[in-house]
C-alpha cells in the first residue's frame, strides 16, 4: 500500500491559508477532529471522509476546555508519533494533520485584568482551560438542551467545552464536511444542532461504531483498562446488544430494558453513571419504544469511564 | 451623485452563494450589520467599509433573539424602503442588503418535542425568540465576563442574542472585515472578544459616533423620542463632554465624574439606568482614570433607553 506523508500544521493562520488555497483552487476539505491516540475507529472516520471530500485534514489536539479539573486531563493517553504512522497506513492517507500547541493562545494580553475569568465565574462550571493556559478565553458555545441530560449531567464542562473547540476548529480549517464517530452519540448530536443553530456551511456526518472482536466500542481510554477491567468492559455492547435484540422482538418497555442492561454491567463489576434510551435526533428520553430511539450508556469500570450506544430503529 | 442599486437577498443560501462566488473571484467583503430604520451613525460605517473591501454587504433584520419579552421588539422602528433609498444615495453605494425574513428558521422539524426549549430554561433569561418563530434554536454564544456588566446587567438576554446573531451572521455572509459603531461599546468590544476567542478570520472595526447637532448619539430609537425628552436627551453627551474636558483637566476621580453626570442626567428630566468608567479593551471599572478608559451610561427618558459613551484617552 502507498504510504503518503501528512503535512504536519501547528499554527492557526497557516492551516487557515492552506484550506484557503485548497478552497481556491476548487478543492474540498473532510475534517476529521481528534484528540490522538489514534485507534481504528479515527481511522474509519478517514476512510469515510475520502468519499466525502477531496481532501482530509486529521486534528490531534487534546482540549482542556472540555476537561473538568477533576478529570482526566494528565493522564488521557497520547502518542502523536505513532498516531502519525497510522496515518501514513490509512488507505488515501492524509492531507494535513492540524497539530496545534494551543488553540487559547492569543498572543499576550497588555490588560491583565481580563485574564481572571475564574473570579467571577460560578463554581463548578469551571474547565481545566481557566486553570490556566486560556490567556482570558471567555466565550463559550452552549447547545442549552442538548447538553443537559445523559454525559452532561455528570459532565459539565464538556459539551460546552467540545462545542466551542469544534467552533475554533470550524473556523480555522473552514472544512466542507465534519466527521464524527455515533460512540459519541450526544456529542454528535450536539456539533449537528450547533452547526444548525449557528449557519456552518458544514456537512456533519456521523460514522458507526467501531468495535473490538468482543464488542467493546474503540475508544483511545480502554488503554487504561486493567486486563480484568478490559474484560468486564465488555458486558456494556454485550447487554446493549441483548436489549436491541429483545426491542425488536417486542419487549419495548425501556425500564425493563435499562434495568436488564444496568444489571448485567454491574455484576460484571463495572458502575453505572446511566442508561438511557431517548430519541435519535432530540434526544429526549422515551418510555416505550414506538419510533427510532438509540439506547445510550455511561458506566466506569475502576479509574475509566467508558460510553457506548446502540441504535434501535423501529 | 450616481446612485447604485443594491442586491437585495432574503435567502441565507444565496447569499452563502454570492460571498463564496466574490471570494473566489478575488474580492474581499466588508459587512456592517444594521437593525434598519438607518440613520447617518448607519451610513458612516458604509463609507468607512468602503475603504477597507471591494464590496459592502449590508444586513437589515431586527434580531428577535437579543429582546426578551418586555423589551421594545415590537415598537422598534422599520423603514425598509426609506432604508433602501438611503444605501442608494450613500457615496459607493452598497452591493448587497441581506434581509433575512427570519434567521433561526431552519424549516420544518419532524420532532414536535424539540421546540419545547422554554420548559428547561431558567427563567429570565428568555428572549422573544422562545416565544415563537425559533424552531427549537437553543445554541447560544456566550462571552461570558464581558456580558455581565452595564447593559448585561438591566439586558440579561441582550449580549447572548447579539454574540449569537453575529456569529449567524457571520457564517452566512463570510465578510473579510465588520463594522460595528463604537455608540454600542460593550457590544464592540463582546464582538471583538468573541472574534478572537472563537477563531473567526473577520477584522473587526470600530467606528466613531455619529452625533445631531446638539450632541445627542445617533440611534434609531430617537424617533420615540417626544419633542420634550428628545431635548432632555442631549443633557448625555452634555454631561460626558463636560466630564470628558474635566479628566483631562486632571479631575481623575471616578466617582466625582460619575456623580456629575448622573446629576446633570436627572436634572434634565432623565432616569439613569448606569454611569460608569472602564477600561477600553477588558470593560473593567475603575477608580481612577490613568489609562484610556470609556465613560459609558445608558438612561431613560420616558419609555425610551438610550446609550452613550466617550472614549477618555489619558
Amino acid at each position: 500500500m502507498a504510504s503518503k506523508e501528512p503535512e504536519i500544521i501547528t499554527d492557526k493562520n497557516q492551516m487557515r491559508k492552506w484550506s484557503r488555497a485548497m478552497r481556491s483552487r476548487g478543492k474540498t476539505v473532510g475534517l476529521v477532529p481528534t484528540m490522538g491516540f489514534l485507534h481504528d475507529g479515527h481511522l474509519s472516520l478517514i476512510r469515510e471522509a475520502h468519499g466525502h471530500t477531496d481532501l482530509v485534514v486529521v486534528s490531534i489536539y487534546v482540549n482542556p476546555g472540555q476537561f473538568s479539573p477533576s478529570e482526566d486531563l494528565s493522564t488521557y493517553p497520547s502518542d502523536f508519533d505513532g498516531d502519525i504512522q497510522k496515518l501514513r497506513a490509512v488507505p488515501g492517507g492524509v492531507d494535513v494533520v492540524f497539530h496545534p500547541h494551543n488553540l487559547y493562545d492569543y498572543g499576550t494580553t497588555n490588560n491583565p485584568s481580563v485574564n481572571n475569568v475564574n473570579e467571577e465565574r460560578d463554581v463548578g462550571v469551571v474547565s481545566c482551560l481557566e486553570q490556566g493556559g486560556g490567556l482570558g478565553h471567555e466565550t463559550w458555545v452552549k447547545v442549552e438542551r442538548l447538553e443537559k441530560g445523559m454525559c452532561g449531567k455528570s459532565r459539565p464542562v464538556f459539551f460546552r467545552g467540545v462545542a466551542t473547540v469544534v467552533t475554533k476548529l470550524f473556523n480555522v480549517v473552514d472544512p466542507d464536511v465534519a466527521l464524527f464517530g455515533k460512540k459519541d452519540y450526544q456529542q454528535l448530536r450536539i456539533v449537528q444542532k450547533m452547526v444548525r443553530d449557528l449557519d456552518f456551511a458544514i456537512e456533519v456526518i456521523g460514522s458507526e461504531i467501531v468495535r473490538e472482536s468482543d464488542g467493546l466500542a474503540m475508544s483511545s481510554r480502554n488503554v487504561r483498562l486493567s486486563p480484568d477491567e478490559r474484560e468486564q468492559a465488555a458486558s456494556i455492547s454485550r447487554s446493549l446488544s441483548r436489549a436491541k435484540i429483545a426491542a425488536e422482538k417486542g419487549r419495548v418497555n425501556c425500564r425493563e430494558l435499562r434495568d436488564s442492561v444496568v444489571k448485567a454491567i454491574e455484576e460484571a463489576g463495572g458502575r453505572v453513571d446511566y442508561a438511557e434510551i431517548v430519541e435519535q435526533e432530540s434526544l429526549v428520553a422515551v418510555e416505550e419504544i414506538t419510533s427510532p430511539v438509540v439506547f445510550c450508556v455511561a458506566a466506569w469500570f475502576g479509574k475509566v469511564r467508558l460510553v457506548d450506544n446502540m441504535e434501535i430503529n423501529m
